[in-house]
């Protein structure tokens, strides 16, 4: 068999096995004719994967296919499909399907429908056959046209990819709470998802500081567009900043180690710490009264929409944003050297699984 | 000595002897030519006064005079003063001061100024002298007039006292929010504060759904202006209310025992999860996941600004809002049996001290 009948996957079994991977066969969902079937030139490699197949996210059934951050070439269409044809370079993110129906789809947050099915290790499997998703460390993948986007040719493809998944969860966030010129705007956590969010931030117009435990990461984040670098180490870092920041966005893993407080206290009246990223641990406790001093809030939100994915691939066209990424060929060495890097800690900033054409014999290679 | 020179208190000495209380004499800040003077007719007695005096919100210095929920008559008006007269009947909140130059009170929001001083107990001193607030379970109380208001004619003094606190705690944030015709709001916590907030939500147009772990709170709730009643020990209560509220007003002070996320679970996309009651305890911890399903947020506020407390007041007079309350005669014995009534629970709703000329001897009792 192979394709169309099986995508071939490179899988987990258990999250004892961690980071051991190996070549399967994977009978994707049924085709149909709102599908778009692509087949896959590279995939990053996300924190999701990594607490997912480790188990910190909770149990999960092997073998299992994760990976989604995919780029590649449009193989197959269905009849209703209208937005795509075949050869186009296009990408798939996190989600592959929603009702697109209920009210929560209908005010364009597809990316909190009740129904909807994640790319792979899904809470729903998807209604038309049961069958839960293949991620994208894999030959193929097949997703709804909605959950599909064109990808500017400006940008190259391994750059790309990780803009699906860390991308849009930085981006929607932002836009969200109209970040641009005149707002003064926080950046936690400097990785995967907080190097990109110093772009976005910078390149939607807004003022942008970094802020990280890490006195070696202050070049960098300058270069990536933060204004300042506030190293949150220093004693009393937060004595100058009451009041001060008009949005927190927290792209660190490891809030249950943080003073939300302290941070909340550097926020303007009814400001957000908004939360995207989401460690195996629960948040700390925090006392009730951290929010008396400023009505300062605590949000989080999951990827973005339809719309907001087309716009930041449009905005990273024009403002030459880019994902900061190394690349590792995808073999079974290749996932376990991935995972492992993530997990240890230290990239900067984001993997890149390349040389799927070689790993899975596509024509032509 | 006396009035001006001194005030006389009904005191607490420390949080070991929360509930035993007795008359000093206390010296109130220097009076100013913005500050009004106000003799006590009556006070409410709010969670914030037991927090206090048994120490749950950290240790505090006696001889203490606590109670922030005040009415009664101006008797003397600073050259500054605009707004009142001698005679005039008047409430006093939670706070007495705030500097209304610097940037957070120049955008009405005064209740979250830096410098600001509560009533009595304050994280501030006043500027003027250093002295700190004296609160309300007094003979007389002095503010700055930014912080005095008019009481309408309509509402009897023991019912509008509570509203100083808890009134304007409850109604801000439901304006703040845009509560109104066609939402749908959640009033969790049916006490002290939640009984005034199922009123508010419901005179500003919306459908009030009262969420209580009493059973016994199910009549009440509905002739405060509930529409339905939501009794949380149920199991499975939340299935049927997904996406549903598009604002949770948390008015318990039990924030600790409560499973939030199931609470969070209930709102619709970016709605808010509003605390107001502030217990002794920290909020438990989270998962972080619990902000993925539905992008709520988790809120709280801090009292309101001046003309929020003029409009609620205006509100009141209006649609017929009060404060359900029990009366006390203020006395050693009147404190001490209105701390312990309100640390046991079960008040229904409220307490107001009355009957300070009786035991002040204010001139023509």
């Amino acid at each position: 068999m192979g394709y169309p009948e099986t995508f071939t996957g490179f899988c987990c079994q258990s999250a004892k096995t961690w980071n051991q991977y190996e070549k399967h066969e994977l009978t994707p969902k049924k085709f149909e004719e709102s599908d778009v079937d692509v087949q896959i030139e590279c995939c990053g490699v996300c924190g999701s994967d990594v607490h997912t197949v480790t188990g910190g996210w909770g149990e999960f059934k092997g073998p299992l296919c994760v990976g989604h951050e995919v780029v590649g070439k449009v193989v197959k269409v269905g009849k209703n499909v209208t937005k795509f044809k075949e050869g186009d370079r296009v990408g798939v993110g996190a989600q592959v399907w929603a009702c697109l129906k209920c009210d929560v789809c209908k005010s364009a947050n597809e990316n909190y429908c009740p129904h909807l099915v994640d790319t792979y290790n899904s809470r729903n499997p998807f209604p038309v056959d049961g069958s839960r998703g293949i991620g994208g460390w894999a030959s193929h993948i097949r997703a709804h046209e909605y959950f599909v986007f064109k990808i500017p040719d400006q940008i190259p493809s391994h750059e790309v990819a990780p803009m699906l998944c860390a991308g849009i969860t930085t981006y929607s966030p932002l836009v969200r709470a109209g970040v641009g010129p005149g707002k003064k705007v926080a950046i936690l956590g400097i990785g995967g998802l907080g190097h990109l969010a110093i772009q976005w931030a910078n390149a939607l117009g807004a003022e942008v500081y970094a802020l990280t435990h890490s006195p070696n990461k202050v070049e960098s984040a300058q270069k990536l567009g933060a204004k300042k670098v506030i190293v949150t180490t220093e004693e009393n870092w937060d004595k100058d900043y009451k009041f001060f920041f008009d949005y927190i966005l927290n792209c660190s893993d490891a809030t249950h180690k943080m003073d939300v407080a302290q941070y909340m206290s550097t926020l303007k009246i009814g400001a957000d710490f908004h939360l995207v990223g989401l460690g195996d641990e629960p948040l700390p406790t925090l006392p009730a009264t951290c929010f008396v001093n400023n009505g300062a809030k605590i949000t989080g939100s999951h990827l973005g929409n339809n719309q907001e994915m087309n716009a930041m691939l449009k905005l990273a066209a024009e403002k030459n944003v880019r994902a900061v990424v190394q690349t590792i060929d995808i073999s079974e060495d290749g996932c376990k050297e991935a995972v492992e890097r993530m997990k240890k800690g230290g990239v900067h900033y984001r993997l890149t699984l390349t040389g799927f054409d070689k790993a899975f014999g596509f024509p032509g290679y």
